[in-house]
């Protein structure tokens, strides 16, 4: 089996269709031909191997010979986040999180949020690059910018609820609880303000700390989704 | 106190010198002037906060008046990668390790590495740029591309050596035991073949795995990182 994953458009689980980007990767630039065994998934847990069918002009069909199922995680993690003012560093930041694992990401408009506008398609595009590159099967769900006010107030009481921002008082993330849906909430280059954390705190989140240095917003994201996957492994 | 933190060049504890492009962005960019409270590091772990007392032409004279020392960590990581293909991965994973906590990189040359060559001077100053903005005073030892084999070679019996390849066998590196030196290998985008294993594990190289998903070289080095600085803190 060679090492490529590719992404589907449509299953039925006997056959799978390959187009776009991902066509022409296997097709122009891999060169694979009818009979080649190729894999691939739908990003929504759908893992299917199998052989090309048949090549048309702009997509090909894929004969399904296995079909394995990941279910979705049993301790999900969900990134909100303001986004960084350099794009390279957030787009960089969801590479990191998706191969590391994470379920959803939330980019979050605050009061130092300097970016407020996030183009999701081309985000949607490194995650699934990155989802493909680390072979796993469901995309995580990226949701549109969100104020944060209205954040709070869509957060779910069962969430668990965590907030970065250094505070002498608070404790490591590494020790804090878990329960099946969590929420760690990353501030923008400026940090929160006394009266954002004032708010989020009144709806259930804690403050939590990643350690002694002061890691930049990007790196923050990745950290906190590095020791949320070596707890809940 | 403003939050920007200055690489000095000498320092007799009593004055220091910045010169060159720290020297250009606290006076020419933010235009700060004689007796303008400033501070700043040689990245031995010395910490000095003062003020402008004389500005040259090419370098201020800073006049100190706290002088904090920052001892070196006494669990040491020395990270030792493969560098990318990409030299903009490898960049990115130096800013984030010295973010996060690094003492020593080393670039290593193994069969499948496809960089062979590294600009120290570059590296030297994205790790410089990542001390000042996390606010550290102890700038890693970054050393020159070494082979494999002449790494081995050296490498200390007192260390403790974990090599990341994933193998079923292997346990996490959140359950390793750390001493005072920890090398942590990471392989390149092709991995370390069957005999670079074999021959690490001869030198007393232990397997490790950072989970289930396969992760790229920048982001294991990442990863890794981001584990020794929790479990160490």
């Amino acid at each position: 089996m060679n090492k490529f994953l590719f992404c589907c458009n449509e299953s039925d689980h006997k056959t799978a269709i390959i187009g776009d980007e991902d066509f022409r990767h296997c097709i122009k630039v891999l060169r694979y031909g009818l009979n080649d065994p190729i894999q691939c998934t739908d990003g929504r847990g759908n893992h299917y191997v199998g052989s090309i069918a048949e090549i048309r002009k702009k997509e090909l069909i894929m004969e399904v010979q296995e079909h394995h199922v990941t279910p979705p995680r049993k301790t999900q993690l969900h990134i909100v986040i303001a986004p960084t003012k350099n794009m390279s560093r957030i787009e960089m930041m969801i590479e990191k999180c998706v191969e590391i694992g994470v379920d959803k990401i939330t980019f979050l408009n605050t009061k130092n949020t300097e970016r407020k506008v996030i183009k999701i398609d081309r985000v949607m595009k490194i995650a699934w690059s990155a989802l493909k590159q680390s072979h796993q099967y469901v995309l995580p769900e990226i949701g549109e910018m969100v104020s944060l006010k209205n954040f709070l107030l869509d957060a779910s009481a069962n969430d668990k609820k965590y907030l970065l921002h250094y505070d002498e008082q608070a404790g490591h993330l590494l020790d804090a609880s878990w329960s099946e849906n969590n929420i760690v909430m990353v501030g923008p280059e400026g940090d929160f303000t006394m009266e954002e954390i004032a708010l989020a705190k009144e709806t259930g989140f804690e403050n939590k700390i990643l350690g002694d240095n002061k890691l930049r917003t990007e790196t923050a994201g990745i950290v906190a989704c590095s020791i949320f996957n070596v707890i809940n492994r």
